[in-house]
């Protein structure tokens, strides 16, 4: 069961216009489920992406890279549920390329138009007469939903994750809408596997593309449930245009669309860890007063990364020391611990080095069984601070990993 | 059930002539088992210690750090535990000073010829009213034997780790008998949580300190468990020299004595990983071809760590893609996957970036079913490697960590 999060509404998902979905069961791993999603754009939409910095990076991440460089513009994603294409080699690469060319026919375009992603298990290669079968069905289905689309990008999910918000410009109002995947093998490093938001606010590809390096540092690289780094970690933003709305830097409307796009970033990257693997609790991790912000996402890591912490959180057990020794073994060079101090949901756990003299373990007891958690470390070294949000470490996380491609 | 890892038996367990051990139960945490050690060296006993890199390192180990630097020469070493003693702040670092001088009043010695040690839950002070019947208890014993003390340190540990080796020298035979424990919180910095090799062979402090800190980088620094670095770590090398043979640096004997030290060293380590909290399988992790020994540690231990490898592990699941990912992310500058094979027990899995062609997944599903599982990467890069031992992430491992403290 996810933690605090409320299935997506279909009637409060809106959609994107001049974006079409088309989602369809090609049954790329199991059948009966939705696993293959084509998404179609208008003409004259913007497409940025930011991708995984796994050296291993998947063969679709490399051709995205590519077509998103020299090729485009780009009119059309596809994206596959059930096998990553990932350590697959050259092979993997030509399969990938020859996905991208079978949509270019069916759609009119270029293949450099069109971006692939996929997602599943690593070091296996793509079916590819059930993808090319999918594609064709795909293109002549009748348009689909964001829940739809949502639920034909999930893997080990529990729930599809996907996001709407109705902005009101000075010129008029525009939608984001986004959806998301990712339970597992997640702590993104430049971006989340997999994540699409869209808007039909108009804005150029360059602006697109910083805007999605700024909220990704603060939504979706600000996430971990288990601390590994995928190989085909994606997150694509699309500006339509088709509200005809300009939020192009310098544009009066240019923060508030802003602020906006980093909230529906935020909450994607948030279901993904409230979703994640086997999780029961949510906890955030603050980690104050530090001497960088890189010092301080250090600490909060190391913390969100134990799974002593972890497995403390899943059972509700005020075993706090955990949490000392993790920041202590963060790698921060000449930690003062006697300015170190620790509290859980406001409540004083540790300072000066050692247990809060007004810590009781009744209240280290009554917080720990709350379904959501802030870790606030204040280390007293500087100014700079960075928040965290990580799971607990569940039975179930291992029985679904251990399960995962039975 | 560890994973190939005998009972020691109490007649191979060779007693260390200038040592002696004196076990009982008094009750730290449970009653009824053996919960804390003393033990007495002869004058002229050589001692020397590494420790914990862990910033909130525990109460004990500063108390040792001082008492090895400017007191001594050590005459007796106390063990506890149930209680860490970590993270407790000045009344922690006054609760060790007060146990060193009990233990002096009790041995007619300076408090500053005592070493403390703690394991134990942290965060909560030393019960100290037991501690004290405890070494009163211990001061009026008979001796106890190597095992009964390797019994008396155990934490979640489910079987006691110690081994003996008779060496034969030039000059006589010598003896190094040695006990460890953990089982969580293992991923040493420096030296493990807890470990003691003694030995009646005559060496200087110096020569000790540094076969210590050369052993040490081959087998306690080269486990993992968790990836949690301990507050407590504490690896103690003692040379009585009541066998009045002497293998100082320089005579004809110290290669062999270095030799048979670091073996014992070895086997100390991996006890402690083959007992592994919920621990099925025992992995080794190679890594050849690196830039340099950091590199190849970094790679092997992102590996060792990544919580989808060891489930995987755990499920005897060929999920080896999750390897390649593991090395991916491990941070390697430039990384050219393309150079990159992987092979499991001698079955090659992955070459130049992708599934080996020669690989068939019945071969993978077997090796994965075996219970001791060498994992060799080559990065083709250089021609530095590195070896780390660890364990795979079962469901006893989540349990044990959740139900620790009750």
């Amino acid at each position: 069961m996810p933690v605090g999060l409320p299935l997506p509404k279909r009637d409060e998902l809106s959609p994107v216009a001049g974006l079409d979905l088309f989602s369809v069961s090609a049954g790329i791993r199991k059948s009966g489920r939705r696993d293959l999603l084509l998404m179609r754009l208008v003409e004259g939409s913007a497409v940025a992406g930011v991708f995984t910095q796994n050296a291993f990076c998947a063969a679709p991440v490399q051709v995205c890279r590519g077509h998103l460089a020299s090729g485009g513009p780009i009119r059309a994603l596809l994206i596959n549920t059930g096998c990553a294409n990932a350590g697959t080699g050259a092979a993997g690469l030509e399969d990938a390329r020859t996905s991208c060319a079978w949509v270019a026919e069916v759609c009119g375009l270029h293949p450099s138009q069109v971006l692939p992603f996929s997602t599943g298990v690593i070091l296996e290669r793509l079916p590819m007469e059930r993808l090319r079968a999918g594609i064709e069905l795909a293109s002549c289905s009748g348009p689909s939903d964001w829940l739809d689309a949502a639920h034909s990008i999930m893997t080990t999910d529990t729930q599809p994750k996907a996001i709407s918000r109705r902005v009101r410009l000075s010129t008029g109002q525009i939608t984001i809408t986004g959806i998301s995947k990712g339970a597992g093998m997640i702590r993104p490093n430049m971006a989340t596997m997999l994540g699409f938001v869209a808007t039909d606010a108009r804005l150029s590809r360059e602006d697109l593309h910083g805007l999605l390096l700024s909220s990704v540092d603060d939504s979706f690289n600000a996430i971990t449930v288990d601390g590994d780094t995928s190989t085909n970690d994606s997150l694509i933003g699309i500006a339509t245009g088709a509200s005809g709305l300009d939020v192009s830097r310098g544009t009066a409307d240019w923060e508030t669309f802003a602020v906006e796009w980093l909230a529906v970033c935020q909450d994607l990257a948030q279901a993904i860890v409230r979703d994640g693997e086997g999780a029961t609790k949510f906890m955030t991790i603050d980690v104050v007063g530090a001497t960088s912000r890189v010092e301080a996402r250090q600490v909060a890591y190391a913390v969100a990364h134990s799974p002593l912490v972890k497995t403390a959180f899943f059972a509700s057990d005020p075993n706090l020391g955990r949490i000392l020794a993790a920041i202590g073994y963060s790698g921060v060079e000449g930690l003062d611990v006697s300015k170190v101090s620790v509290e859980l949901n406001g409540v004083l756990v540790a300072e000066r080095g050692g247990r809060a003299t007004s810590y009781r373990e009744e209240d280290g007891q009554s917080v720990m069984k709350e379904e959501e958690i802030t870790v606030r470390i204040a280390l007293g070294r500087g100014a700079s601070q960075a928040r965290v949000w990580t799971c607990d470490l569940s039975h179930d996380y291992v029985s679904i990993n251990a399960d995962y491609r039975s």
